[in-house]
């Protein structure tokens, strides 16, 4: 299993993302602050994952809360912090409500059994999160057939989760119960996503692996050399339309053209049943500099003008199928996926 | 002017293009063998520049010829050497069949007159050459309209051909009669032509331009941010099917999905005549470190196995039309394209 992130001795410990693979190095965050600022730098990333460090940073904040200070009023001042780290992931604001119902239900109790309930919940959260991947990975290993090469986009991984993974997930379930998998890795820029992790991984797993730069994915699909195509997703809206990284776009419009299947695998905590298309998920811009250098190097002059959207949107149309811990839903998705919305259904 | 390549001194100085833009450093050629490396490596790239280093590598070949050495069989050797350099690049080709012209009508000249001929043919082809790329602008320029953002790939500027470039001509061409255009540059992974090369050529041209990923412009589309996309060639075929920088079979389909015009800008040298389709294009693989690195830093594991076509091909049906020094060709290229192809009509 990958440590994406651990709570130990009121820490919570992130394998730095940006280092890997050529390092492995931890950072501990004793403070709401720096959980935040390991979600903005990209120290942790990856919708579910995102998510487990929210509630962990949560539990840091009431944590340092001294007696007679109002645990209520800085828990939500460190929701407010955490919901401005990045927009786009909706399981980012999925954990902020999970844990204000914590707060919300256990308003009369001390501090220090707040603190407890808040912990328990955050853990429930990590644990959930490995749980529910493999039942995405259970789900959808029918989808890879022996002999299959798959492409794949970002990472959708153990590092994107609190663990096994999504799109990763599906690929590992397939690869263990014996089918020969190939995977196409795009690199994908500008975070090298690809190469840094998600090669990182499948080699760790060993699950063989072609790395390519993301401008080689369509020539592939042209030379018959990919089957299909599985991502992760950041947020998905009621009509199946799904925020992924930048490039995912074009991947789904290339797979249609070259008639591939295009799958795209998250956790319930991704989908934003609020939301009736993608027209209303909020694409993050990224600093300029990420484009401006490459793993480090700069690539251009400092003072070239970049756009660096970091998520694009697919929409529901292009995606074959949308593989969740309850099952795989087909087109149309309004329909499919409305199986799947528990609003009201829970207390 | 940028200085692509120059014969200076009875050597050829080229730019190292893989240094640029961070470090602005001359590479001197005294023997073939040099030249042939600066191919390899891409110290000098772009189908029209590669077409005439070679061209002033085989002067130099033949340079270095004692008296009484065999200067036609040393002419050839260096002929085979320099086409086992890159073999995508149609201009590479038609270079060396062009000086082999001059070898074939020389043979009888004393070995000293054959020198000043073959120097005399490599410095008209540098002179076409630019001569060339205007008149591709001058007949590219009303396909860019006042206001509109272009898309490009890869370097098709100054730096891929002896100067002006051709696709970066077109949009110069444009820019100098006054029309407000503004460039969205793909950064080109692995080898950054994009970043590195066509966004320093723009900012010293003064014409206004935006860098981003690859994966980017696919979405730009979708947001109406683009409205024509244009980019250079290295080697296109009888039915105008176009061989580029990898990439640009995407961006073509992308571009054809959302209604936007696809432009190939080319000098004559780069059309293969003797080719029915882009079947027959030979396509390069380059090295697997290319893409495990990114502007010199390492970004994967160096056991990571790679993929890395460098060219791929666009079909002519996706092609809206094909600008050379001739004209603009328009579908059906079987029928456009023939009027262009003088086999058989000079000597």
């Amino acid at each position: 299993m990958l440590p994406t992130i651990a709570w130990k001795d009121d820490r919570v410990v992130i394998i730095d993302q940006r280092r890997l693979p050529l390092e492995e190095v931890y950072v501990e965050c004793r403070r709401l602050e720096e959980v935040a600022e390991a979600i903005e730098k990209m120290v942790i990333r990856g919708a579910p994952a995102i998510g487990v460090a929210a509630a962990f940073g949560l539990v840091l904040s009431v944590s340092s809360v001294k007696p007679g200070e109002d645990a209520g009023r800085r828990f939500e001042e460190a929701a407010e912090r955490l919901a401005r780290t990045r927009p786009t992931a909706r399981n980012l604001f999925w954990a902020l409500e999970r844990m204000r119902k914590v707060v919300a239900e256990a308003k009369a109790f001390p501090l220090d059994a707040l603190k407890e309930r808040l912990l328990k919940e955050a853990l429930a959260m990590e644990k959930e999160d490995i749980e529910t991947n493999r039942l995405i990975g259970r789900n959808g290993k029918e989808l890879i057939k022996d002999g299959d090469s798959v492409l794949t986009h970002c990472n959708a991984g153990g590092l994107a989760t609190a663990g096994y993974g999504t799109a990763i997930g599906i690929i590992r379930a397939a690869h263990e119960e014996g089918k020969k998998i190939h995977v196409f890795v795009d690199e994908t820029r500008p975070f090298l996503q690809g190469s840094r992790l998600t090669a990182w991984e499948l080699d760790r797993l060993g699950i063989p692996l072609t790395l390519i730069t993301d401008s080689t994915a369509g020539w592939l699909m042209k030379k018959g050399e990919i089957n299909l195509t599985i991502t992760g997703a950041d947020r998905i809206a009621r009509n199946g339309d799904a925020a992924n990284k930048i490039g995912t776009y074009s991947i789904a419009l290339l797979a249609r053209h070259h008639r591939l299947p295009f799958y795209v695998a998250a956790p319930l905590s991704t989908f934003d049943f609020s939301l009736e298309s993608g027209d209303g998920i909020p694409i993050e811009e990224r600093p300029a500099e990420e484009v401006r250098q490459a793993g480090g190097c700069p690539i251009t002059l400092p003072h070239i003008k970049v756009r660096n959207p970091a998520f694009d949107v697919v929409p529901g149309r292009l995606i074959t199928a949308i593989i969740s811990e309850r099952g795989i839903a087909r087109p149309p998705y309004r329909r499919s996926l409305a199986a799947w919305d528990d609003r009201g259904k829970r207390p």
